[in-house]
């Protein structure tokens, strides 16, 4: 065995190890969102804390950088996507990330965080948007200062960011650019104003109604882990609980937890939110077990991860042929809510598309417009272009010029969202771009797979499980985000397939 | 500041950040027996694995060595109680033992535990004991190889052991001796044996069968929690949940974790073991939460720490006292399995004595004979003058002889307990020793508090709570246990208070 090959194997042992480390967070994570008893809370942050430190110590040691710099001139990377280039290349950019930043400023940051995020949480409780607004600007300055550390690294990589946006944004969705983000979120935008507008038109209806009659929360239960199960999600390699904000935690092979919450009152938050979560796990299950810890195994981007989410959600999940299938057994479980109900006023609900001022409230059309509108948002107020200040009006004046909402207040505007008093700037528009890639993915499965929906109204989603475990799962950070959905769908990414599948949402949720 | 006095605080830095190592080793072993998903186990063991690792690493690591031997060299060990001096003591005693053992050896011993556990697995499912004999007998040579390096350890403390048993038995009752245990089990056997044979003569009754009517799931949970909250368990501080073999994972400061398991068929299995439980949980929660990761902050012994669950389990919870407050309860909430039965008939089915096979499920009067003989034919196995061989039908011979029992094969004889198979000698006699503190802490608890029985009348068990708190729960590993219960009590370890406990179980267990 040659000598860089030697060293490629301690760094994959090394890369293993600081895996199942950062595993061993992820656990305690978990454990916090679910389970952990009030008292706990200081423990666990010492644990996680600790954790989190011998995470970065072993991650940013110089051995990593000496074993980078042996195997980037070696001839072990060739090919540009085998197994060593993909984890050399991945790991040189996560390391220069992780190394750029002097630990004082990453001290601050944290700090600045906590603080932050508390002013929020008693902002928003209070509607005072300025009891959040100096800590805001502190988190922008902070901001600006971290993403100038990219941007003035060293490194010889020509696609690097050279905006302080891209540079934040980096972090997210490796490779993508907000140029490009712009250039889609613009045609969509042009697209979807005036549809929902006349969606709007049509004035108001109790289409709704249906999804918020009684639904028990053990049938909601039983009903929404038959859903998971059913398009795939292995419940002996995973757990479905409770928490207060529901999400997906990848722990490591074998170990994929989701959670959900369940309103008596509401069908569509735990069903359709079980389905996105799942989404997210099939994501996880997928990735290659043998991989664990290295690129090779690992997501590609938040945009990918959520483009597997929005699939399943949305695009499967409100489809009609999902519902050939469950809406028997819906009707079944929940006979009492459903009795007279037919399918189609079924349909006409989950697709209902409405203007709302809640951003995680919002139907799937809406739902863009709201994060652009965040996108915009939050590229003016790091490079300068908009104060705190004006945060709320430009807020509000967005608000009603896209959405034709009044924001009565800033609890119910500027301040709904975590994102921003915990430094998350450039993570909203992963979101859209989620929605964009599983539009496009969808397109290219139906082509590629005869009878799809066929299948599906069946009960049957295991073709297109494997055909996303193929494609997408399986490769890891093999390809970025942009080069994936190229060589799936030999398309750039673009608005068109998004505003196909919107016109029928529009059309189905308008039809009752 | 002088130069000791900050070896001193770095040192009790040291050891705080390595419990908080420790802690999270006990986060991820809580979920692996509740919550771990079937295809999580390897990353589980590899989790688990890393972190012990570390924690050894970080423990065993020469520094620790340096400033031991710099403070045990300095003045501020003048107070042999005071902070310092049993930080000092107590890790010093824990570090020799850890740095005594060479790599090679710990890594055959784990090697062979899990070897020998899947062998008796499989053994006593088959109730095959020579597939279990061959692992055994490399067991017992392993345990002989440990404890001979503990022996002819260096280090100049008067107090260290002499034989292979007691320096296995250190591990897990520091400062218990084999010949004290032997003096005192002797005083016991003498007095129980002739008390079961006159209770086995007054011949079969059916009084427990109260106990083995329906008892719905939730209500005992709900039942169990109660009784747990009255008894001073904080649930602020800790949870209750549901395990294949129940425990309690005394986390850290804030996270106290129960277990139990519910049996329909059954009321004593989930709400005695949940008092079991708590009170290994109240001792936890008791330890002063400054000194968590220091021995100032844990507990003193197994033996002290069984004491606690022992006594909320049987001296208090199957007390009269205790149900004049809960049987009033206990009829309202399963009225129809207690319909017509007086309280005179639940305290005689709760104190039935009847010899049985199975250690676990004995009543409190014959487990120490159970106990007892474990004791004696592990420190012959170890000394070689009981060879493997002989085992099964010693044991036998010994049921027969201590309970009047005849075992009908090995699987409910000797292979019924996991301890011997993970190379656990020395830590039965334990649990006996548990039982003889609780009896003798109880009496004495009586004595200092006036009217005890009347607050628990009263549903007021706080003043006992304090009292242990006070005397125990709080004086972490101040006092060594014999120590600790001479301080307390005044007297040296003794059979009498736990057999006039015992006694008066016979009575009211025979008064039906």
């Amino acid at each position: 065995m040659s000598n860089t090959q030697k060293t490629y194997d301690r760094l994959v042992t090394e890369l293993k190890e600081i895996g199942l480390l950062g595993s061993v967070g992820g656990v305690l994570g978990w454990d916090e969102q679910v389970l952990l008893p009030d008292k706990g809370r200081e423990l666990r942050a010492g644990q996680s804390g600790l954790i989190a430190r011998l995470h970065h110590e072993r991650f940013t040691s110089p051995l990593i950088g000496q074993m980078l710099a042996e195997l980037e001139s070696s001839g072990l990377l060739a090919d540009p996507h085998g197994d060593v280039a993909v984890n050399v290349r991945q790991t040189r950019r996560s390391y220069d990330r992780a190394t750029t930043l002097p630990a004082e400023l990453v001290e601050r940051m944290s700090r600045t965080e906590v603080h932050c995020q508390q002013a929020w949480v008693e902002a928003r409780k209070k509607s005072d948007y300025g009891h959040f607004k100096p800590w805001l600007e502190k988190m922008l300055a902070l901001k600006r200062e971290e993403a100038q550390c990219y941007l003035s690294a060293g490194g010889d990589q020509s696609d690097r960011p050279t905006t302080l946006y891209d540079a934040l944004l980096e972090g997210f969705e490796p490779g993508e650019r907000a140029e490009n983000l712009r250039r889609v979120f613009a045609e969509l935008r042009a697209e979807l104003v005036p549809l929902i507008e006349e969606i709007a038109g049509r004035g108001k209806s109790d289409s709704a109604e249906v999804l918020h009659r009684r639904f028990a929360r053990d049938q909601q239960e039983q009903f929404a882990r038959e859903a998971a199960a059913k398009i795939g999600f292995d419940f002996e390699a995973g757990r479905l609980d409770v928490s207060a904000h529901p999400f997906c935690s990848g722990i490591g092979p074998g170990d994929v937890r989701l959670t959900t919450r369940y309103r008596e009152d509401s069908f569509t938050d735990a069903f359709f939110g079980v389905l996105h979560e799942a989404g997210h796990g099939l994501y996880h299950q997928g990735l290659p077990a043998e991989h664990f810890g290295t690129p090779c195994g690992s997501p590609v981007s938040l945009g990918i991860h959520e483009s597997q989410s929005r699939m399943w959600e949305n695009l499967v999940g409100r489809g009609r042929a999902f519902w050939n299938y469950f809406w028997p057994k819906a009707q079944e479980r929940f006979g009492a809510a459903l009795a007279g109900v037919s399918m189609d006023q079924w349909m006409g609900a989950i697709h209902r598309v409405e203007p709302s001022l809640i951003r995680v409230e919002a139907d799937e059309a809406t739902y863009n417009l709201h994060i652009i509108l965040r996108f915009e948002l939050e590229q003016a107020l790091l490079h300068g272009d908009l104060s705190v200040d004006d945060l709320p009006g430009e807020w509000n004046r967005r608000m009603k010029q896209d959405l034709g909402v009044d924001v009565p207040d800033d609890a119910r505007g500027c301040l709904q969202d975590i994102h921003w008093s915990g430094g998350m700037i450039g993570y909203f528009p992963t979101y859209t771009l989620g929605n964009l890639y599983a539009a496009q993915f969808f397109e290219q499965a139906k082509m590629d797979l005869s009878d799809l929906e066929g299948h599906f109204s069946r009960g049957d989603f295991v073709p297109l499980r494997e055909w996303l475990r193929e494609k997408i799962h399986s490769q890891g950070k093999r390809y970025s985000a942009r080069e994936l959905a190229q060589k799936i769908t030999g398309q750039d990414l673009s608005a068109a397939p998004l505003m196909r599948h919107l016109r029928e949402v529009a059309q189905i949720g308008g039809a009752v």
